[in-house]
């Protein structure tokens, strides 16, 4: 990761000693600074999306490097509507995306990378996890189906596992979208109220609710273990929406800018072929 | 298929009779009639671009069928061009494409659906397929690796296949875009004179092209066999871009208009749930 980062509310994780209540859910400086607001902000969403577009054109193109965005949040976090505010507008033969659910039977058999690793984007695609093998030491802590040793143990994996990727052409950008627990209360509200909102609602997400403060220790601990210069995760404002979109789409193009894709070169001579 | 089919340039395969020789890749008749032209149909295109978000939307939170999508033509047929035009701009966690290749050793190894049912669209998804199990009804046809008895049971199996898939609550549309020889010809020169297309060129297509005619011929029999109510082949006239897309479009929003999917029932009460 050499890409310079844009100057976003999102906060880039550096460091054993970053603290996840320092990040303000409802921050939106530099954006607000910049007299920026969510109608404000379209014009240059519009432009980033276009760009998005053709960069992900030039990577299929290219078809030798590959871009893995993971998506991590707690619940009504806003992950389905980040990478659909994200992606669409790009053509969904160059996404493959991937929502995690709880672990099948066959999955549990393995090791918990395994199903991950089959779904790791191939060349010139842009692959994107809404969760990720981060649940694998997230909710399993929080419910006490791991212990801190082997915690430890999986950001190892985790760290040599997203090692092996980008040694391999991946660049992998990690966002975690971090909404307040009084935002969570009104968006499970909004979802019991609104008749067209409640096949999004389930019971469940009300008793993981009660475990709040062991999930942001838990997700501060992965977040501090695993983010290094070349799969770095982000801490991302999101009780604004427009916040959270504007600021994971600077980052994507930003990267992607800097990988810079160009058309494969071809091995033939265009002028000496002839089409009868 | 229930389904009114719109009036579009396209052709509805039905019956062994069928000739794909009868078929103008350059139709544009009723668009034309309608006064339609590459620009003229800008507004219908768009109507139905937002049409098609909020049916996959609804095909989502439904969550009990699904749509799937296959495209074959001949080289520079259009079928990236078609698969970029009709789902850009839906959200790509609700789309899964394949675009299959030669098939891997593995893959050569199982019988010719096996690659082909593990890329079946989940529910609540629409998948798409660029090229298809039809592939080993038609390369392999012209190439001399399967005989005519072979083809005949393999379009047998294909119709059980999709029979298994529509009776699982997949609806299958399946498009043939059908371009001229003389187009053809014009798209491959294309791609050697602009730089910025070589990259799609394969040189294996102009080999490929000198089969013109065994490629119609194995088509026309593939379209006649495999062309049930609940699975129909569209000949869309592919000649004219706009044409082509504005076809498909037309007749994939009737087909999920037709469905009419809506958000699932949830199995709890609204007013019964508190969040603390």
């Amino acid at each position: 990761m050499k890409f310079k980062i844009p100057k976003t509310p999102a906060v880039r994780v550096k460091g054993k000693s970053f603290r996840l209540a320092a990040v303000d859910p409802d921050a939106a400086t530099p954006f607000a600074h910049k007299r920026l607001s969510a109608e404000a902000a379209q014009p240059r969403l519009l432009v980033l999306r276009q760009r998005l577009c053709v960069l992900q054109e030039m990577l299929y193109a290219e078809h030798k490097r590959s871009l893995l965005i993971v998506f991590q949040a707690l619940d009504t976090g806003g992950k389905d509507g980040a990478v659909k505010n994200l992606l669409t507008g790009v053509n969904p033969a160059g996404v493959q995306v991937t929502s995690f659910k709880a672990p099948s039977e066959e999955e549990m058999s393995h090791d918990f990378l395994w199903r991950i690793h089959a779904r790791t984007p191939t060349k010139g695609h842009i692959g994107v996890f809404n969760r990720s093998h981060y649940e694998d030491v997230l909710v399993t802590r929080v419910h006490g189906l791991i212990d801190d040793k082997t915690a430890r143990q999986r950001f190892e994996a985790i760290n040599n596992f997203e090692s092996l990727l980008t040694r391999n052409g991946t660049l992998i950008l990690k966002f975690f979208l971090h909404i307040s627990k009084q935002e969570q209360a009104e968006r499970l509200q909004e979802r019991l109220d609104d008749p067209s909102k409640n096949w999004k609602f389930d019971p469940n997400d009300i008793k993981e609710r009660a475990h709040w403060d062991e999930y942001q220790h838990v997700f501060e601990d992965a977040l501090r273990h695993c983010s290094p210069d070349s799969a770095p995760w982000f801490v991302v404002p999101a009780d604004r929406k427009w916040v959270r979109d504007l600021a994971i789409i600077e980052i994507v193009v930003a990267a992607l800018e800097d990988m810079n894709p160009k058309p494969r070169p071809v091995n033939f001579d265009p002028k000496q072929q002839v089409i009868i």
